[in-house]
């Protein structure tokens, strides 16, 4: 198969943690598309394909190199026409973009904070460092202050999800009967959570998670695959 | 005409303020819809058409009465399918659904904090006692109280549009190159805003500010036709 998936992990090559590259494994999994996952730690990523990228997901589709997970998701939709759609419109795909913002900007740095001790303490050492540096120079303290800053965020977590709530009373998922790639942008954010952390982020009876657990079921149990740290 | 829409308005009938208005008179002026807006004090939409609503917008169009500015969105795209679209596809359609949890559970609750005395101080005496009222029993303390704790909102307000700045790196409008439904929704809380409270949330050379200028200047300029306060 010449489809070649480059996901992030740690120490343990098959608890891949990225947000990005679950996002990108569901959207493959959505069109129906098989595809090889080819495990990268940090340092090497800049390495891979000549210097194609210096993020992952990166996708080798036959002759074509796409990374990030949003554009992949445009290419796999243009290519792929005939498979079954990630975005179910214009409408789709431009919403997709707000969806990517809420995520990334109100669940990932809270994400960040909370699981930063335990995503560092799976990498290797030579990516530990890599990892500590360039995240204590992006929050400007020690990793160990940032994982201290979580601890506020595990208290108000619950709270940033009241949108996610509000939909849900009216359809069980993002893409509304059944799932689009907005499901797995957020998807993604609480799946790099469930892998990484032993804090669980959604309680039970949560219909947030239930909708997760429904994103877990799906494509075979996919996201299943890797199970909860 | 038979199409009227009932608008909640205070003691100045030419200021209409309810954000859930200011969506579906967008979404009408969108699909080309002429429509006259029948001004409506709080103490009297339970009056309205027979008792139909307890709530507005109320649209009455031809012989069909429809509220929520959501329903009336999806009826008037059901209804007039061969004018422009408000959700341009399934997917947008969905995604709709959580643009409305996320200004909902996110933008209204703080503007209604920040902008509780001024709604309060725009209404006929009756309406005022009736929002005294109904607003304390919801927020369990004295609207003064909740005036207070709106200051502490001002200095979050502008961190929780980062969604949009995300989005808005991409594409001019929610719905992608031109606006929808999803723009509408999002319009209607920051003209809510814009039309009762002297705050300025939005500052000049912020992304979000030129969205919102762009959205005044839509449809000839209807979100204009009422100034600031």
């Amino acid at each position: 198969m010449t489809r070649k998936l480059y996901a992030l992990s740690g120490t343990d090559k098959t608890r891949p943690f990225s947000p990005h590259v679950w996002k990108t494994k569901l959207s493959l999994a959505h069109k129906g598309l098989p595809f090889d996952v080819t495990p990268v730690a940090f340092t090497e990523i800049p390495k891979l394909e000549e210097g194609a990228t210096k993020i992952v997901p990166l996708l080798r589709d036959g002759d074509k190199l796409v990374s990030d997970s949003f554009d992949i998701a445009l290419y796999l939709e243009k290519t792929y026409p005939d498979r079954p759609t990630l975005f179910a419109g214009e409408g789709g795909r431009a919403m997709a973009r707000f969806v990517e913002g809420w995520s990334q900007m109100t669940l990932h740095p809270a994400i960040g904070r909370i699981a930063i001790m335990d995503i560092h303490d799976r990498l290797e050492p030579v990516d530990q460092a890599y990892f500590r540096s360039s995240r204590e120079q992006r929050f400007g303290r020690p990793l160990e202050a940032v994982a201290e800053s979580g601890r506020a965020d595990l208290e108000t977590f619950s709270a940033k999800l009241e949108p996610l709530r509000h939909m849900l009373k009216f359809q069980p998922f993002l893409g509304g009967d059944g799932p689009l790639f907005a499901d797995y942008i957020v998807f993604g954010a609480l799946q790099w959570a469930r892998i990484v952390s032993t804090h669980r982020l959604l309680a039970a009876g949560d219909v947030v998670s239930d909708w997760f657990e429904r994103c877990l079921d799906l494509h075979g149990g996919l996201g299943r695959s890797v199970t909860a740290a």
